[in-house]
């Protein structure tokens, strides 16, 4: 046994499905890989097995169906792997985040307790939901107010999205499952219970979702002032954090027998599925960000030193490297912004050339753009169909496209998409630059890296090389790396990395002169940007609510 | 012969054929008509039968194909009518305008001149030669400059569609042809010479696109600051101006034996497809604006004295209905936007569904609008995809689409596009309100008057009763009504109007409940309209230098 070479695990916990990998802790190759859906997916109508409606802007989950991925994709990915859990030595994961769930001290989620399982507030909240935008909004308010200084540390909001704007939500509207809780547990965390048999914290989740930033959450005074009963609320989240990389624990044998792994192999503390991909790309040291590319989009940085950078969504110490200080930002809608215009307006005839030639609609909208010169489309739209996150911090702006003619074509419209985008990505890389994080390079992960002509488009438009991941699972490689760490076949994440990451260098090189046609687009977009954005209007908060079905006042 | 009813004919010279059409001289019902197409069409490309390749944004004609529609379309009416060439007492013809022609001291087109046959600058320049821009520019600079009175009149600027600028280009570009051009004339008034046999002007074509005013054309001193080979221009348009209704003539003996009527009858002068169309609708009255709603919009209204409205087209003493000051407007853009859409961005599904259910792309659209409350799909859109002629006079303008997310659906965005033109309507009554011009009610011919929802629509966003044309064929039916005119079947437009014209009063009253709303799109519409088109942003004038090749100073 001890002749064969030795294999870790990550397990990569999405939005719909879970996803195994079988990977070399001595080289990263990965062997074998499964995937297992969710059976429930995102519960956003109505409780399961249940006439309980939801309200709007809701989004569940079930923790059943992430115990079922341990049990399916495992095996499986070991199966398609030909390898034998007697070679794994450690598992690693990571979660889609903020995702987060009351438990009981037990760890035991509130949703399966039977006289529970009517609550909505019991269940898990996966990162979508966003229905606490107004208490992310008080949180807001009532921080600037104060001057609390760990608001700069995200760029200067909160997102809907985390723990405290969930948890405030949660004691606003069912104090008694608030009370219940005695843990609000982010699942990247309560994954690892599962595993050890033993609550463990993670630091990443911990500063990016849990505003805790320089040894402590926010204070009680805080918290009081926001509703007189939250004032105890960090006593639910309270806990040791643990570094990245570091072991949680061993596989405990309820987990062991759930995945038919050994008992007792390194487990890796919890992450967050962008994070953890930095390891697995290669983009850990400063001056390297990483882009994870697909409906939407993450930037992860590493930095020497602190930075408040205006409207980036998070800076957390060690918050992906030890040593280093990790920065996110991110873009609300790329690939989705694009999958829109596909399945919105792209006309017949469109559809059937690319059928006839065994195109993707995006291939041949590539194609035709891919003749034009910049600018030669006349046109600029901004990226906000989804709303902005970085750095505007503003999930009510809306889509603009400016400069349209009655010649202008399909391709036209989709390829200014493309490069909203990428003008997005270096109002984000500017805001970085301009607050003294260094920007060398773009390593791209996710799946729209497929497209060399939007690849080299973004080379163009950010005027910096691209780098390309060389894998398809970039998280759940990260979390194999993680667990390498883990289980000590490598002193620390940068050694694993060295070893075990897979990234092809400066594939895309910016073309100096489309590089400097960009510029000129990129000053109209930015001015667009400020323009719609930084309140020189008002006007797309206001169709906002004209679409909510409000009334503006007159 | 005497117990038989008289007719009178109306000829309509359009951009891509001419219709004849044979009405009752005593009630203004139509008999038969018949549409000749121009066998040359828009020559844009190249000379006929020639090497001589023309530059962008040319557009001529051909005169032979307008002199191919009266041997063609006026017998073949008379066919349909089933009435004799004896019954016909009189025939009126109007013009697109401005579209102009140089010949010689006795009308001949030089174009049809063996030796200038090669020549781009002797043949017709038809209206939308948009080639003359930069000669309109430094008219209306120095027009500025200088203070003439006269620019007011054309709501501070003139177009490059018109005499001056075609003229000034002409002269720039091919002295030869400009010295031996004795006359420079609109094919309004060229048609009306083979007719005839003598040279005639109209008042309303010399107002609207010949800048006189007040009885005189732009001083020489004016014209020679532009060019000093200028100076004389005026000399070639000079003649005696006749009043709108007014007999140019009988019918000459050559005419005749083209067109198979009988000599002598009366001709009716010259006159415009657009003003032409205000008798047929029953709009002549102050407050009474006429939109002639196709391709695009051209509003016509009549006001007891003068103004000056901003960015209006322009204003003509007497220039539609003697007696009253004719006030001109117009939108480069409107069904043709609707068109554009619905071809370049209708998804398959959408065509199948319209395929299926046997409508029009645009029925579809329109049921599936219409469906929706005001302000739902959270859009406004700028109408400018053709450029925005009032109030804003500027070709290089383009379309905005503003408030577009993952939801937005082709419906949403077909339904913004009319709301945007309806909102340019409004615009332009706002300006001729507040100029002091009463804008009562909307008198709509033109093909969009078929869309019962864009009607409701209209009436909805402007606040006012629509009245529709009773009649598919508006300008035909009005050059018959001058005709009559002239043949002394009635003592004046007015009296020919009111017997002869054909209007629905009031079909779409204004819902006050939409309109309430529309108010609140329409305050946004504004200040999108003044950010993009009054100097907010030259973003629209940026994007038009790069889609035209050019580069942006740095």
């Amino acid at each position: 046994m001890s002749r064969l070479p030795t294999v870790v695990i990550g397990v990569d916990f999405g939005t719909l499905s879970g996803r195994a990998l079988v990977v070399s802790t001595e080289d990263g190759t990965e062997l074998g890989t499964a995937v297992h859906e969710y059976r429930h997916g995102v519960v956003e109508r109505r409780l399961p097995d249940s006439d309980v409606v939801l309200k709007p802007q809701w989004a569940l989950q079930i923790p059943q169906d992430w115990r079922d991925v341990l049990a399916n994709a495992i095996p499986a990915a070991l199966a398609a792997a030909g390898v034998t859990a007697e070679q794994v030595v450690g598992i690693g994961t990571d979660f889609t985040a903020c995702t987060i769930l009351p438990t009981t001290a037990a760890g035991v989620p509130l949703c399966e307790l039977d006289e529970l399982r009517d609550r909505p507030h019991a269940y898990p909240k996966l990162w979508k939901h966003h229905a606490a935008q107004p208490h992310a909004d008080r949180i807001n308010a009532l921080a600037a107010e104060r001057g609390e200084t760990w608001l700069a540390r995200y760029g200067g909001k909160i997102s809907s999205e985390w723990q405290f704007a969930k948890g405030l939500q949660l004691l606003e509207e069912d104090p008694e499952v608030y009370r219940l809780a005695e843990r609000w547990i982010e699942a990247a965390d309560w994954i690892i219970w599962e595993l050890c048999g033993e609550e463990t914290r993670n630091l990443c989740t911990a500063g990016y979702k849990g505003i805790h930033q320089d040894g402590s959450y926010p204070s009680r005074e805080f918290l009081e002032a926001l509703n007189p009963d939250f004032g105890g609320f960090v006593a639910k989240l309270d806990h040791p954090l643990s570094a990245m990389g570091e072991r949680a624990g061993g596989l405990s044998a309820r987990a062991a027998a759930l995945t038919g792994l050994p008992e007792g192999i390194a487990v890796a503390i919890g992450n967050v599925d962008a994070h953890v991909t930095s390891v697995a790309a290669g983009a850990i040291e400063p001056g390297q960000m990483l882009a994870v590319m697909g409906t939407s989009t993450c930037h992860i940085i590493n930095g020497p030193a602190l930075a408040e950078v205006p409207g980036m969504c998070g800076v957390v110490e060690d918050g992906v490297i030890p040593g280093l200080w990790g920065f996110e930002a991110g873009q609300s809608g790329v690939g989705d912004i694009f999958a829109w215009f596909v399945e919105s307006g792209l006309p017949e005839e469109y559809q059937a050339e690319a059928q006839e030639r065994g195109l993707s609609a995006h291939e041949l909208l590539s194609e035709k753009a891919a003749k034009q010169t910049v600018g030669q489309h006349g046109l600029i739209a901004l990226d906000w169909h989804g709303g902005n996150r970085s750095v505007l911090v503003d999930h009510d702006l809306s889509g603009v496209l400016v400069g349209a003619t009655l010649a202008t074509r399909p391709e036209d419209v989709y390829r200014a998409l493309l490069e909203a985008t990428a003008f997005g990505t270096r109002t984000i890389i500017d805001a970085f630059e301009g607050g003294g994080v260094r920007v060398d390079e773009l390593i791209v992960a996710g799946g729209l890296l497929r497209s060399s002509f939007l690849m080299q488009l973004y080379a163009d438009v950010i005027q910096r090389p691209l780098s390309i991941i060389g894998s398809a699972q970039g998280p759940a490689l990260g979390s194999a790396i993680h667990a390498a760490v883990a289980a000590g076949a490598y002193p620390d994440l940068r050694a694993a990395s060295a070893a075990m990451s897979r990234v092809h260098r400066n594939v895309y090189e910016p073309d100096p002169n489309n590089a400097a046609a960009y510029d000129q687009l990129y000053a109209i977009y930015t001015e667009l940007h400020d323009h719609f954005g930084r309140g020189g209007t008002d006007a797309l908060h206001r169709l906002h609510t004209l679409r909510s079905g409000g009334a503006l006042h007159s």
